[in-house]
């Protein structure tokens, strides 16, 4: 494929019942260091392409630049290996001063998107220690997890109009449900509920989520020891990645009665 | 209404040529400053409800904490006015240690969805100066914009899995689009664009996104100087309320032949 927003997964499609494994086009999810006159301004996870675009958008965007006039040039650069960031280095015309001070009120208080601001993404992989296999779900009953959600979002009178996350236990039934304009806020709900109930990290269980699985959703997954992850989207790149890393079972396209699965195959039984 | 996650804003639905005048639930979005033992560690735009679950959970995903044993109290404070962020106090239970300096590599590094880390909204209201109305739109062409965006998207090879933006010039026609796994990326990406072509600021035109519009990509509009933004999904409350402090003419829900607009109906003609 020479469209670098894609890369092909191998996925298991699961259907009525049936297995088929095969591959599958997601979206790239990866690094991005943007680098002013050699200093560090930002690491963001991002689909590759248009990088300089992003960039210059960015430092528009935060009220950094006025116009492109102010830059001198804006040098994109891949990383060398699969851990290291790649990179826009923006070199201001001399002379041009950029008021850092604006940003260093953004880091008096850090994202709660907590990845975007991770310098390299090796220190999360690293502290990754897979989640070992003990119990298995029945594919069945997964995919007739859409259901239970929606009486889940009855019972838990939710909106259904906003980014809702669910921990299911080792017997699919719904624990909690949280929902948040912020797909990792609702997830962040999840975890602390999860805390103040001495359930944290998880004993098993299955966290869903009603849009995609980013890498970040993933991660905290993994910190919270939830075993597999379900989501209503597609999960991206490093999202899957993150899970085999972390011997999670990802889910992804999860609808009534078919799901994709990612990673972590074997805790499903047929 | 009681539900705190929701809050009743004047909306104009327009569906066939019909302009019609009504009251809209949409979801709140709000800053939460998450404080350990009295410092600032986030500020994040959130739903209100389950705020110290909130907390608790970004610290654990962090691995800032391992339990809830380690936190004496989460006390949860409503702002007392709209521009001050809610904030969540976590008291610590003496003796135990946060690794703060986990944290400052984050802060090395600031996040690309910016307003998460910005610390009081009232300075991005603030550097809001009203966009003025220049030209009109008709409603018919906007409602129409769901047809051409499915064109545009085979003009640009856009994947159509992934988050969109594009930018429209006052005659409506797509002038670029990008895609990208993060709705922020995607906007970044246009206003990039615009800055190459030397068109940042806009001199008009519409901006469409094919998700949520909340806070932070008005933000990005409004200082590209778009007039017009058109998400395909649901506004958030602060969404609605920065768009109107920029002059901007919100739109949400757009549907073939129908879309919600939550501000600057001045811009659009019957």
């Amino acid at each position: 494929m020479s469209d670098p927003t894609l890369v092909p997964r191998p996925i298991t499609r699961v259907e009525g019942g049936a297995f088929e494994r095969r591959e599958d086009a997601v979206a790239v999810e990866r690094a991005l260091e943007i680098r002013v006159d050699g200093r560090t301004l930002s690491v963001t996870l991002r689909t590759p392409g248009h990088d300089a675009e992003l960039a210059l958008g960015f430092l528009a965007g935060e009220g950094l630049i006025a116009s492109r006039a102010q830059v001198r040039e804006a040098t994109v650069s891949a990383a060398g290996c699969e851990d290291q960031p790649d990179a826009v280095e923006i070199a201001l015309v001399p002379g041009v001063r950029m008021d850092w001070t604006r940003l260093e009120r953004h880091f008096a208080a850090t994202a709660a998107c907590g990845l975007c601001g991770r310098a390299h993404l090796e220190s999360l992989r690293a502290g990754l220690t897979p989640i070992p296999v003990e119990r298995r779900f029945a594919a069945a009953e997964l995919t007739a997890l859409p259901e239970r959600m929606r009486e889940a979002q009855l019972t838990f009178r939710a909106t259904g109009g906003l980014h809702a996350a669910a921990l299911c236990d080792s017997g699919l039934a719904p624990q909690v449900l949280r929902e948040d304009v912020g797909r990792h806020n609702a997830v962040d709900k999840v975890a602390g509920w999860m805390l103040e109930g001495g359930r944290y990290p998880a004993q098993g269980g299955v966290l869903w989520v009603s849009g995609r699985a980013g890498a970040e959703i993933v991660l905290k997954a993994a910190h919270a020891r939830i075993p597999v992850l379900a989501a209503v989207g597609a999960p991206s790149s490093l999202a899957i990645d993150l899970a085999r890393a972390a011997g999670m079972t990802l889910i992804g396209f999860l609808r009534e009665g078919r799901m994709n699965v990612y990673g972590g195959i074997e805790r499903l039984s047929g």
